[in-house]
């Protein structure tokens, strides 16, 4: 008989569950793909009563990691317990006892991409991770390999499933933050942390996993700017669509320029006719662009219990018909190089379109006073829009510029809030045109 | 020294013009990623004088494949010849030698993807075609591996690029369908033979490729009921469009039953709110999904030489990333049944919504006597749509219809083209409104 390819898996949540689901309903699927059988021999996790509506045997169960990964029989450890510090050891306990793994986890990966890729490829294991970006998108082996042919030049995407179900809330229905964000957690789509979503961080750990592959180094998460969705308005949302067409996202932007690479994630306002302006809920899209294939687009769930497992258990089979056949880790699944120099551009230096949205009291000679600040600064004004607003003290005047220097833009800005007519901090907003 | 993978490349056209620029331009990248030196040992073509802008030695080229196929040192054999009979005795050819293979060609694919998979099964090597399928979209590879965890339950794209193109003319342009197909080549946008293109075969051999990837089987081309586009007319297109808010597009389109399959390629009506109707010009866009992972789409180029290149590149490196370190060919690429039973849905079974045009005389009481027939025929009208020409004899009645059975509806369309009123034969297209 042929030898079954024994698995561990370590974090018995959503995810996990849905991983042993799809494993039982689709073993003779899997089996035929693997070319032997599957064989869950381990799961652990703190919580092994609850019940998760699926059946293990007791002695499957455990509460100690160590049992997994230190279980000579285990060829493959699945970690899923999310988090960076306890991930982190069970992750490398497992490198060091051989054991190829299959990870969901992107704020480990973005944060110790060097340390663990590393001694991955020194104990000959192969480590998978589709799940940590784009939920069931395979969008990681589509840039690693299926893209491997070019220099890759752009990424533009929605990476979070969780903000782009609030903006879509807000955007649609007209939702306040607050409300969005107890909707999506009422519809499942929030991390235990809700930090990591609102504040933009998984977008950028995620960024920061996509641009470490496209670049064969580890790019260190302080490189990314970030800007989550917490200040985002509901009056600019619907100012920047009714009056000028414009849809926001939550992107996570990589460009590639001569001597630089820009990185960032911040709230952006993208034109109607945009396909990323149809990414809805909880999908996620991203767009790779590489010099020989031009623009490709990724598309799916990017948040939600089986969308990970379905990546988790991809990953899994092709581990395990690899280590079947007795070939897993002849070479690394990443290429990791240790000290390449990459030159990043600072916030203060890229250049985009603004949205702005000045407060103001109703005077003539203000726009002209704002205005005369921007020209002195290289910000000049595509468009305004000025609402009268007879009985108010305070009006808002709403600006889209050409393209700016940020730096300049923030120069302006400073200056401008500081005069007495001047009533609020101005917002901006950055826009994006391409994809 | 490490030793080099050598390449041998047979046709040596755009796509394979292509190929040779991206090994020049991106040779220590690619070098990086194998572990070794990729060297171009032959390329072959019938025409090796004319100048493609790249510099070949002389050694190098020559007019027999036979000279490739045969080198004991080549160990990935390209093929980049189309058509199926020639192409068929190179692939095998070099199967039988041992060589490993990369193909960009759907049209021997799909024809012979039985004999051939099974013949590179028993001699262990390996066929990737990342490029037959989606141009330079990494789609093959996504349903093949990353969406492995996955029961594919269907397939909806929009998979031939030309004629994409031409449909965008017309629909934007209000070009007939000969200026758009001379706007096409023009672009560069059609295949030597523009038939495979036009009536849809080109996307039929896309979607067998597909589902034979999905069902792990060879999915027989004549399965797919296949029209290509070559009756659309501009007035329907437009209708549909101010009427209706129909977008109309070149679908591929497979659907799993409980019993069943269903596949057909045809124009199709989709919703203008549909994200595939952003899809135009020369792209490919398709959407899969899984039982697991839902829906997922990739979108890209899907025709031009160096999207084309790029997947083939993409190809190249992994195969020989496995060549070089001993273990291409331990196990095939796609999986593989030979007697495998798959129950095929006639178009007459299909239920969809249709839109319909009948050419009529303006006389009261034919609108109700064409109702009458296909109530009969339980085609239920979901909308109608009639001008009054006060001058014309020949006036259009225009209906969407709710989902009906198409058997159902071709005969209700034979009875009523019988009517002395009815001055044409009655033109339907059918409808698609998910993904």
């Amino acid at each position: 008989m042929k030898r079954a390819v024994n698995i561990g898996i370590i974090g018995f949540g959503r995810v996990g569950t849905g991983v042993i689901k799809i494993l039982r309903s689709h073993s003779h699927l899997i089996e035929r793909k693997i070319g032997t059988r599957l064989n869950i021999k381990r799961v652990c996790d703190l919580d092994i009563r609850s019940d998760r509506g699926i059946k293990i045997r007791k002695s499957v169960l455990t509460t100690r990691w160590g049992e997994v990964v230190n279980d000579p029989d285990i060829d493959i450890v699945i970690e899923l317990i999310g988090g960076t510090d306890s991930a982190r050891r069970v992750v490398l306990s497992a490198i060091k006892k051989g054991k190829h793994i299959v990870t969901a986890n992107k704020a480990l990966l973005s944060k110790y991409w060097g340390e663990i890729f590393s001694f991955a490829t020194e104990q000959n294991v192969l480590i998978y991770f589709e799940a940590s970006v784009g939920g069931g998108i395979p969008v990681i082996q589509a840039l690693n390999e299926g893209l491997a042919a070019n220099k890759i030049t752009r990424i533009l995407g929605i990476l979070n499933g969780t903000t782009n179900y609030i903006l879509t809330r807000m955007t649609h229905q007209g939702l306040s933050l607050r409300e969005a964000l107890q909707d999506a957690r009422a519809a499942g789509f929030s991390e235990a942390n809700p930090r990591l979503d609102i504040e933009g961080e998984d977008a950028v750990h995620k960024l920061a996993i996509l641009s470490s592959i496209a670049f064969a180094t580890h790019v260190p998460l302080d490189k990314i700017h970030c800007e989550g969705i917490r200040d985002i308005m509901v009056e600019d949302i619907q100012m920047a669509r009714e009056e000028f067409g414009y849809i926001i996202k939550l992107l996570s932007i990589m460009k590639v320029y001569k001597s630089e690479i820009e990185l960032r994630v911040h709230p952006t306002l993208i034109p109607a006719e945009h396909l990323l302006t149809s990414v809805n809920d909880e999908n996620n899209a991203v767009y790779i662009t590489g010099d020989a294939v031009g623009k490709t687009m990724f598309y799916g769930k990017g948040a939600g219990q089986m969308s990970a497992a379905s990546a988790v258990v991809s990953d899994i089979i092709y581990l395990a018909r690899n280590v079947f056949h007795g070939i897993a880790g002849t070479f690394p699944y990443v290429l990791y190089e240790k000290n390449k120099e990459l030159k990043f551009r600072s916030i203060e230096d890229i250049l985009t379109k603004y949205y702005i949205r000045f407060t103001t009291v109703d005077r003539p000679g203000v726009l002209a006073q704002i205005s005369g600040v921007l020209g002195k600064n290289d910000v000049s004004i595509a468009a305004v829009y000025q609402k009268g607003h007879a009985l108010s003290r305070e009006v808002p005047i709403v600006m889209i510029t050409h393209q700016a220097r940020e730096g300049n833009l923030r120069h302006a800005l400073k200056e401008i809030d500081r005069f007495p007519v001047v009533k609020k901090k101005s917002v901006f907003i950055r826009i994006e045109e391409s994809a």
